[in-house]
């Protein structure tokens, strides 16, 4: 029973967190690439990387590893791809595919697509897939198996480059959708920017209120509030990087949004419990959408643990 | 290693859903009653306690469960509860106490409370507890391990009978607070009412978009947004009931929101990277403060299931 030939023969990994070593970790499981060639910015990732044997090879710098290389995926925060496909370009193999796992696409389409040469193909991607935590430990081999992986190659790319990159996330669990870039961008402001912008915002104004002790808000967060701490535990880094880079979606969203707060107010002021009732009606039918698709549980409370 | 003697001898729930039928599975496990009479609104809900064995008797009216009870829990929407307290006034047990589990205390406390005859104990409860699925199927005995159920006796209540029922609130697994009925109520507001507010409001924004398919919001919604949809799914009776009750303070805590909303959209407007680094840090520590007390689980996505 031996495993079928790898898809790609070295897989460079710029950047080595939460998606980077679940990539790494998949890859090896499933027999996708041949060997892994990794590197991080700081050298304690480096190290640690090594120290769990992410990859085959571990070195200083995102031109060393993208050296012979046959699919370069960077995994850095969105704000700094560009600058890495600027170092990288000079280095690139002729045939490579180069992608990256970035939050928004329309950024880097711009930032990234101008550095990369003739001759090297160019498919941006996005695994819808993660937790709030960060770091090559954070990662496992199972993150990607049954979420989607969103590509938006730039119009003319070669369509073998794209399926062979779609067979890769397909081997490693996911299922594969193609997309413009903007329109990525305005789907994924609604099913993840704008939910981490109001739990950002939520768990910020809770904290500095001075009629409930932040005591009072830890202890009574079962309530409904504990399920965004998490969500705004999030990197700081990597959310900056996304707002600033998803701007306007974000803004059109928050702006649909905010209409939709207002009514509900209004209804609260007015003591309109009938708007409030058929409101609450509809958006149930939502939830059984993602449960019956298999994109989230069914058990009560996502079923954490009672004990 | 026979069980200590029951706390009461007959406990009335009027209302067996969710917390109803918690309550009646908790207080069987630890022989905290003697016996439980239970009532339920429908003929089916009344049919399927039975079936279910949560109590020792199913009646068909509040005022005949109350009958020679010590204890009697009124588990319905918030709504409804004067309505309730009004009808079992003249069947209550002298000496007997009277409990409810709604979710906001000050209206529980105007609309029960006058119901009250002398001579029976008034201490309303809210356990903070809870999932967003409903009825008598729902319920479980661990429901309370480890939450927190606040007392909110109106002044002058007899000391012995409130401390009683935090002894049977201890019992069943809870940690038992005691607070006025108004601070009870903004804290909530902020821990409970508004993070369901927001859910329900971008659940429903999402819903309304039509540059977004419903069908794309489904299959990403792993991104963050499944997160709310799950509280958006809570029942709506329910919601509708806290909101109309409690409106003075969620109007309050969805000004301070709808205030540090407008901050961040400034700074996505302005990319100002900075302040939202330094907003998404500051938030971080807060989830860390849950963790540590044991109101939340440390494991990544609340250990959903990625298989
Ligand atoms: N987390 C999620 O849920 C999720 C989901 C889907 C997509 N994404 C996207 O995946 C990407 C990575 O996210 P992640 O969660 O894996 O982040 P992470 O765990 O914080 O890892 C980021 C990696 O990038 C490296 N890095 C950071 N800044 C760099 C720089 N200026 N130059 C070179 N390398 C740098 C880091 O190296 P050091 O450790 O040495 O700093 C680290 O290895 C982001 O673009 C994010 O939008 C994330
Ligand atoms: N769910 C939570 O997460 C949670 C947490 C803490 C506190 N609470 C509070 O607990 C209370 C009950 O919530 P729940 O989740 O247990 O609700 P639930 O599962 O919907 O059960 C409600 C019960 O009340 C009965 N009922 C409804 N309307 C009634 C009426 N007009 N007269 C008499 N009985 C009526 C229902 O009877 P039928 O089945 O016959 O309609 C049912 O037995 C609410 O006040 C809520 O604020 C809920």
């Amino acid at each position: 029973m031996s495993k079928p030939a790898p898809l790609y023969n070295r897989l460079a990994l710029i950047g080595v967190g939460l998606i980077g070593s679940s990539i790494a970790r998949a890859a090896k499981a499933q027999g996708a690439v041949g060997s892994i060639v990794a590197t991080a910015r700081s050298e304690a990732t480096r190290k640690r990387v090594a120290e769990l044997g992410l990859a085959d090879q571990v070195v200083e710098t995102a031109a060393a590893a993208v050296e012979g290389a046959d699919l370069v995926i960077v995994c850095t925060p969105v704000g700094v791809c560009g600058a890495v496909a600027k170092e990288i370009a000079p280095h690139l193999a002729p045939g490579a595919t180069v992608s990256d796992v970035g939050s928004v696409k329309g950024s880097i389409v711009r930032d990234m697509g101008p550095h990369i040469p003739q001759g090297v193909h160019f498919v941006p991607a996005h695994p819808v897939a993660g937790t709030e935590y960060s770091g090559p430990d954070a990662g496992f081999a199972e993150l990607f198996v049954n979420r989607w992986c969103i590509l938006t190659p730039p119009p003319g790319q070669n369509q073998a480059a794209v399926d062979k990159l779609a067979a890769f996330w397909k081997l490693i669990g996911a299922n594969v959708e193609t997309m413009a870039p903007d329109h990525h961008d305005l789907v994924l402001a609604v099913t993840s920017h704008l939910p981490h912008l109001i739990a950002y915002t939520i768990v910020g104004t809770a904290d500095e209120l001075e009629t409930v002790t932040r005591s009072e808000v830890l202890k009574f967060s079962a309530g409904g509030f504990r399920d965004f701490t998490r969500i705004a535990a999030s990197d700081p880094t990597m959310w900056r990087d996304i707002f600033v880079t998803n701007k306007d979606a974000v803004l059109e969203m928050l702006g649909r949004f905010n209409e939709d707060i207002a009514l509900l107010t209004k209804a609260i002021r007015n003591g309109d419990g009938d708007t409030l009732f058929e409101h609450f009606t509809r958006t149930r039918a939502i939830r059984k959408g993602i449960v019956q698709i298999g994109q989230d549980s069914p058990a009560p409370d996502f079923g954490r643990g009672h004990q």
